[in-house]
């Protein structure tokens, strides 16, 4: 067998592997089962001598490594922020891999660092954002973040970060990246940023979120934009999550403010059907963002420098992998209106799991509830929900997390799978009624 | 056609597409033959509103984003350092992205967690370390060295960065990145760090190369060791291209020292035939590490955290893909022995370009040539050299790129291509002559 007839049959091996997978991940335990250290013991302390065939990989895959993934692909993962790659977006990244332009210039990929700009572009106008502002892709929101707090620090000149007691930790582990100050404001009775008597004059940045991991409440940013406009302070969005949300219509409100701000991220690897990673960063101010970024040395030189888009001047890293091909992929085959179709989809499955937790004695809501998380509570002690958790995170049915607000112990329900049908959710909600009893 | 028939045979396409390109990218011209905006002008301005089929996806890849790819996998990439991509490592990215876990902590992704801790071993005992290092993996050797930067100003509480001026541009932009400040120390004639006079007695940390971009020269890690050891100063040792070849005894010498390392950076989307994205990065003190970067919020903490161990504590960011399996997938279907050899060819045939170049009157070697970069020059002037560079690469046979030595321009020939034969290298100097004329 010739090296094209080999890759094509390990091709095809693990296509089917991976549909396969797919089709039957709902009938996995969604948490793993495992306990720490299990699946390292199983692997060997070495690397072959002499190698061995792709499918050695596929089984070792199957019996060692399964049995130790948590399943974010199962329609009954709930836990933290659910996601979905979806096919396209798998597809892509096989393409991506095998093409393997490293786009440390514009030259060495032209096409991946163009395909960047115009996917950032084509979701900057599915949600609303004003015309013109420059997007690239980071791995994850904490990157994004960091480069926005960088470019922040550079253009004010300034060592403080703001932001809510809510924010994402991403913000204030940026910030102690940096050796900059974080100073974290409290939260209204919604969870939301307080703005009054919000002073920002020592500020180089402060981070509202649309959609905070606890409870996915929504900071006031057009308020936190005034504030900024008074100090010069750099306004960084940060819509990791609920970003997506915004090629609906009606989630709009949850944006107002958000055409003010220097910089904002929004993950599409989050609820907009992408793999893992594609962290998308925008920017109002590009020229702030390459004055701090942009280091050429002589043997990154090129002649088409002058008018070609280098991406590593805008964010940390030189070598940048072809990221956009994935979201390409996704917006073509799901399109606008097949992204609408999931995000209303999650809303209103979520709306009926909440009504379902107003409607039961014994169980309260615990915050608002604007986009698909649900927090909520079993009346009585941390220690009674804590172990409802646990118990029904151990059966393997449903997978959910926890935060804690107003000082007690909460139960989180978020829906983002694409697999996810209204059975699922109500197979949610028995599990978790029954891990009560 | 349900939703597994339809990506069995979407995938079976893009399959026989990766096939087909991995088959004939030696035909295509190496350096994409397209002016800035060229590709973006060629794509509609907003995302379809109704689904697409996948084949359309596959058609305007061919038809828009293939001229605009400089191909990476081409046997007569030359430029910066030549990578590939093999094809277990490209098999491995699609079973990761329809796997898809998010290991923001050890329980949402134990398999791929406790992979990334042995694929980490496995590549640290091919390369001689020292046992015991705690590795993991970042995107980008930029990722890795600023990661090592932070965790030398939080265990140091210092800011001061030193490294030759032969560096890689990323340690200058890390430290800029992170308010540090950065002293450039000169280099010898074979292009290592002096470290006659070398006073680290206020440096956070020294980061020392193993392979410079420029001339892959090998700074003398073993002496700045020594200055470590008096002034408590962090040493980063940055071997992102040359330690791989470390997997080849005769190599060792250049890792003499690296022993004492307090963190090392080697990229496998480099000379380790990986895709891109695949930085690893290895402490000998991973609490210096986790004391960095640890921050746990409530909605992250969970029952198991004592006993297992969660990489976003190591490293910026907190969402982590599944890279260690293309890497697991590489180290076993090529084998230590399947690396070896690959190193061993490499650098026989950049051995053979600079006898050619020795030999042939008008040309000179314009650095030594420890692993497999070549650089030269043509006697004359910088223009000509110039000249010649932009004439070979509009040519699309061959792909090299250029550096600047002794105030001269230098052009450099760098094989790493598991693709690239006797013969690509004999063009590729036939190339360079004939444009020369």
């Amino acid at each position: 067998m010739d090296e094209r007839e080999r890759f094509l049959a390990d091709g095809r091996a693990a296509l089917e592997w991976a549909a396969d997978y797919l089709e039957r991940v709902g009938e996995l335990p969604v948490l793993a089962q495992v306990e720490p250290g299990e699946v390292r013991a199983r692997l060997p302390a070495a690397a072959p001598e002499q190698p061995e065939p792709f499918e050695a990989v596929l089984r070792d895959l199957d019996e060692i490594l399964l049995p130790g993934i948590t399943h974010w692909q199962h329609p009954r993962y709930f836990a933290y922020f659910a996601v979905s790659a979806s096919r396209p977006g798998v597809l892509a990244e096989l393409l991506a891999a095998a093409l393997n332009p490293v786009a440390i210039l514009w030259r060495t990929s032209p096409a991946s660092t163009e395909l960047e700009g115009v996917v950032c572009d084509w979701v900057a106008r599915l949600l609303g954002l004003p015309e013109g502002w420059h997007g690239h892709i980071e791995d994850s929101a904490s990157t994004s973040t960091l480069a926005a707090l960088i470019a922040a620090r550079h253009a004010t000149g300034r060592d403080l970060v703001v932001c809510s007691e809510h924010a994402h930790s991403s913000v204030e582990k940026g910030a102690r990246m940096l050796g900059m100050r974080l100073r974290k404001v409290e939260v209204d009775d919604a969870f939301r940023m307080r703005v009054d008597g919000l002073d920002l004059s020592e500020a180089a940045a402060v981070v509202p979120t649309v959609g905070t991991t606890s409870t996915t409440s929504v900071d006031p940013v057009a308020e936190v934009a005034d504030a900024c406009a008074r100090t010069g302070t750099w306004l960084h969005v940060d819509a990791a999550y609920a970003g997506a949300a915004m090629v609906c219509e009606e989630h709009r409100w949850a944006f107002a403010g958000v055409e003010r701000a220097d910089s904002l991220v929004v993950n599409a690897h989050k609820w907009m059907l992408t793999p893992m990673d594609c962290s998308l960063l925008w920017t109002s101010r590009p020229a702030d963002f390459r004055a701090a970024f942009s280091l050429i040395p002589e043997y990154l030189r090129t002649p088409d420098a002058e008018d070609a888009l280098s991406l590593n001047e805008y964010g940390p890293a030189l070598g940048r992998r072809f990221r956009s091909l994935k979201l390409w992929a996704v917006l073509r085959c799901h399109g606008r209106s097949g992204l609408q179709r999931m995000i209303r989809e999650h809303v209103r499955l979520a709306e009926r799991f909440e009504g379902w937790v107003r409607d039961e004695p014994g169980w309260e809501l615990c915050a608002p509830r604007p986009f698909s998380v649900v927090c909520f509570r079993r009346e009585g002690s941390d220690a009674d929900n804590q172990a409802i958790l646990e118990r029904v995170n151990a059966g393997g049915e449903i997978f959910i997390s926890h935060t804690r607000l107003h000082d007690s112990y909460v139960l989180r329900l978020a829906i983002g799978s694409e697999r996810t049908t209204e059975e699922d959710v109500r197979r949610a909600w028995d599990a978790i009624r029954a891990a009560a009893e």
